[in-house]
């Protein structure tokens, strides 16, 4: 059984604690938030025991800790534990500032660190089943890329306006699948984006609608389309268009059930939001975690990966304000 | 060009007739019906000419007629045209009463008659498809079958009174899809009929709801489900069990626009009727009769194919009398 | 927190010893089986105690058991329950015969046991969606029922011979859910049943392929079709054919992931079987058997509910022996 | 009946010709094309007479003529039927040249002459229902638009050189759709395209590929993706996302027949290509010019709609070769 603690009892944090408290090979023995009243809530459902992070960084017992505090306290926690010889499934982003983000170069992105960064999204089922079948080549080359990703509602104009903005709180989930599918990273980007969902949104200086244009180095291009406001639940589709053909993965509903009368069929809504459509994900991620505490896989998402979808996400943002396309520099 | 007549000015003598006359080698050449009116109507849309049965068959240019008259008329109809040397495509049944069908044995059912029995659901692409693919074996033996076949909406009462009841006028299209799938005759039926549509269809003896089950002499079994009125357009699906899995053709669509919102998708109607669903079936089975006009084919559908339909169609009757299993007799 | 024990640590038990060790209104205390090896792994992993089942009765801490052991222990252990006054789980069947079933009543079927039996499928969100939107008459009245339930591959033909046949282990399901859906009881059944899929069944004298008509008191007809072995994974669908229109919960996939090349598209299989299938129908017993703990809710599924499943069984078998139609006796 | 005469007898003026020749309120008296065998044919097969285009504008019984001759004839024809009275129904594309599409504004473009531009994707049921339902509000405001179309396989080498490029000759029938959805022109366009298909097309100076934003004057946003070879039929999809949910037109299958087995689903493939897909839209043009040779409408797709697709195909171009966004030029 692998010691963890996991930081941050927010709502991420809990879902990390109840699948670390499910797993047979992990024992989830500290919960640490500014929060009294969050980390003793957390810790009395898991039997976990609230501590402070000095307490968790001086356990010999717990290997490794998962990083679910607020986004400004990623690094910081993460080259902690990594100082402190932990493993660490950090959540993204690295940081809402590349330039920050570089800076943990040396402690993150060092050869010994066993950092885990959890983009979700390539534990999820569907999409690990295409990246399979895409690099099983059964389809010939994949050429060109479409991934929809629109969320079912906005967030409140409160979380927006500390969010770093679409791009990089919601867009780089989706820069990641990209980087993860093609298999390369992209070189350009164009994006054409608009605040149409909510006034308050373009007031703050950002975009709640995009469609953005990667091109890669070996000239294949992908298309991703953004919005924070589908009005039917959490639409995640990627199609890959190969040399013979299309692989693609769909939305999962939430139901089976039809109704067929007279003016035609109906059926229920699809999955509404993250928790649901990426429940398996997430044990998919703790399931990886715990290889990453046993020695038996290294971090399959590391620090570069991080990175790479913040230089995109930036290039994409300077490209919304030139409308021109922009070159990325990673 | 092959001289044709059509018998019969009514719904369905009316798409025979455009058939034919888009039929690049068929010509349509005279129009016979009893009601001058239906039959002058026909006549100037297609460019033919009225005539009576007596000029069609005297006439050595008209090398088939289409007998799409009143039922009560299949049977004489065809036999003049055949004693006549024409060929004749019937539409179906043969007969409402089975011993008069059996009677027209010698004539219709000699090796020598070209007569087409016009069971068009054997002509649409799908269940020609979904045949096909029973019978390449890929998916190991056929072992059981379900056959939905409900219509969008009763037929008027008047129409029911004089259609020979449910079994005889509807079921039998599944019946004859169930022998032509099956590859082979069945030799027991148990029926469960009801009237549940429409209190006046059960008041006149009819039923307008049935499930039944029939069993094959290598023990097979066939599921047929019907109904008057289903309420979401015409559902016309088959389900093929086999040894290695299931082969299925399902309903066509009028659209393939979905509508997603905040409660579900939805999406138009099923095609709402036959002329619609069988519009290419009513195309392919002109375009076999003009394969039997000119000596390419023997008719793919017979009189012992109609007088086989009939006798399941009076035994599964007798069934639902008795409630009991009832022998086919053939 | 309510204490339990689960009675039986082999598949079935293993599963709902999970789901109560999960629960945050459920403590899991003991495990029995006549297997040490069993009860001492399954205690191991779910942190719980091995016991004797007088431990368990006697013991005033437990508030339940889960009836989890072989069928022909159901009854006397779920006896045994109610009179120590313990609240029962107990898994489907009541027994395999059912005049013994019927002898438990005056225990298990009076007013004072809560005793819930495990029908799972009611459990299912897609069939419970259907039974609510059947039940809502949005579409009318229900008037007939289709139940496709097709295992994957046959069991061993060892368990074959001890599963008292088909009807009781597998079709008993759909019974039930044909009573739940239609809300009233059948009175008569049509059973058309063979052995095709693997010889030694029919040499056992059991059949593995069926198709079922039940008629009820007011007329309305169900079609039950099962088979031990589609070839194509779990196959669980249902059609309610109501006065308005259709209503029906499908299958659920394994993948959303689609190939579209030259020949066509394919997707990936069906769930494979029941863990994956009802692995949330399980999880729902137990958080209703958690209600019945904590007095919020009788038993939605009782010993009546055991018993008329078991009758219509018995009669579906008379009707395959004899081929004819039978009453069924409650 | 209206009198009219098609010009061309190739692929295109082969369909158009059946289609007036069926029309019950067309009579397709003349078929002119400088390959006499090819106008033999046609003429032969549809009952017309072959004649020059001196004959057909010469002729006061002829209504209206269908321009279907090669694209460098399609404005001169065009140009002598309005002088002649005649109304037009034409072909896409106006020209391969803007500049020289626009010398023909003063006739083409005048009020009185009757030009039909044959976009015929606008005539497709499937998109026509999307058009409908898109501006009946149901869904609120259009936000963005996605529009996939592939075509099933690259043309001939030879076709390529003389098409006018991929965005005049392919990705113009996407750019009309657009701005018939939006309701609006585009104002500026980014192209991101490529040649993966086939060297030669590159080598050609074409392009194979492309994925294009199109942004509006109101800031509406439109994805077009193309291919010259998609590897699994004529892939045509529109979806349109709206402030309150998503509408979208799909793909048409060629069959409904499914197969279910171990590994499981396969369906057939989409129908192959356009003549095919849109044979109810080329049924559905000929209807409408027949509206408009009996003066019950106005032309829906005029001369200006061809020379907005043109010139937003120029500015993809522009945009392909710079690699920059460019602003369109009506």
């Amino acid at each position: 059984m692998h010691g963890i603690a996991v930081l941050g009892a927010g709502r991420i944090g809990r879902i990390h604690a109840a699948n670390a408290m499910a797993h047979p090979l992990i024992s989830l023995k500290y919960v640490v938030d500014p929060i009294d009243a969050a980390a003793n809530e957390l810790a009395t459902t898991t039997g976990a025991t609230v501590a402070t992070l000095d307490q968790v960084f001086g356990d010999p017992t717990i290997g490794g800790v998962v990083v679910a505090s607020s986004t400004d306290t990623h690094l910081e926690f993460s080259m902690r534990a990594v100082d402190a010889g932990k493993a660490v499934f950090c959540e993204k982003p690295l940081d809402l500032d590349l330039a920050t983000a570089r800076s943990a170069a040396s402690s993150l992105g060092s050869g010994n660190a066993r950092f885990f960064l959890g983009f979700n999204r390539r534990f999820d089922s569907n999409f690990r089943g295409l990246h399979q079948q895409i690099h099983s080549g059964e389809m010939g080359a994949l050429e060109t890329l479409h991934i929809v990703s629109h969320d079912p509602a906005p967030p409140p104009i409160d979380y927006v306006k500390v969010s770093g903005g679409m791009f990089k709180d919601m867009t780089i989930h989706d820069f990641d699948m990209a980087r993860w599918l093609l298999g390369e990273d992209p070189v350009e980007v164009y994006s054409a984006a608009t605040s149409v969902v909510d006034p308050a949104i373009g007031e703050a200086g950002d975009v709640d609608t995009a469609k953005i244009i990667l091109r890669t180095g070996r000239g294949r291009i992908c298309v991703i389309s953004n919005s924070r406001r589908s009005g039917y639940g959490y639409d995640q589709r990627i199609e890959a268009f190969c040399s013979k053909g299309l692989l693609r993965a769909g939305n999962v509903l939430s139901s089976t059930v039809e109704a067929w009368g007279e003016s035609g069929s109906s059926s229920g809504p699809l999955q509404n939001f993250f928790l649901d459509r990426y429940a398996g994900a997430y044990r998919a991620e703790m399931d990886h975690f715990a290889e990453v505490l046993g020695g038996i896989s290294q971090p399959k998402i590391g620090y570069g990966d991080g990175i790479a979808a913040l230089a995109i996400a930036e290039a994409a943002m300077e490209s919304h304000r030139s409308s021109a396309v922009v070159e990325i520099r990673y």
